[in-house]
């Protein structure tokens, strides 16, 4: 496979990263995102890596890049998803990812991603609130 | 990788198969699947396969096999994104994809859903006197 579907949905783009990023891969995604980014004109991007268990630098680095392209054309980047041992090596690498924000799931990322564009929600018939 | 990440969004859950799935791999989908459909209460599975270039009839089996097994639990299943020389095989190979629904895309197949469980569950049918 050398390439990761990216998934549409509304003004958000979604991609389920479920293999580690070879280079050839990760320069694909890099250069599809930001195209789709362009043509769907997404005001989000949302990164699933719950499928990920571990991290190297290379794929943090990648995850920021995409960020920081995503921020010049205009879109926010969410990775969601993220497993405890990883966020820990993340931090233990040194890997910050800056400018990209993180959220547990992607319902969550997408609920961050509605705030900070500054819409309102759908209208979802289930509004109870949290209260677990 | 054993297991490929099932995401929730709302009342559906979006699976998007970026690798052929072997023996072990399909197992594990199906039976975390109707796991997430029994504990989230989904109505909706989208099975994402546009990354799939190919499909083979045990491919073509367990996508059957997984519509079968939500129908029973009370979901429908949707898979999109196919590429039109899998549309080709599927049918060469005598696959109809019995109780599956399929659709273009991640939206069109949330549309298509959402069409089908009637969006908002009112129970608004008037069942007495049917004048009939």
């Amino acid at each position: 496979m050398d390439r990761i579907p990216i998934l549409r949905m509304g003004k958000f783009l979604l991609v389920t990263i479920q293999i580690d990023l070879y280079d050839r891969l990760a320069t694909n995604l890099e250069s599809d995102l930001i195209q789709a980014v362009n043509k769907t004109e997404a005001r989000g991007v949302l990164i699933d890596i719950s499928a990920l268990s571990i991290v190297d630098s290379f794929m943090g680095r990648i995850l920021g890049n995409i960020g920081s392209m995503a921020k010049i054309m205009d879109a926010e980047t969410v990775v969601v998803g993220m497993q405890p041992a990883v966020a820990i090596t993340l931090i233990e690498l040194g890997l910050e990812l800056k400018g990209v924000h993180t959220a547990l799931n992607v319902e969550k990322g997408m609920d961050l991603l509605k705030d900070r564009i500054g819409e309102e929600p759908e209208e979802t018939e289930d509004d109870e609130n949290s209260t677990e």
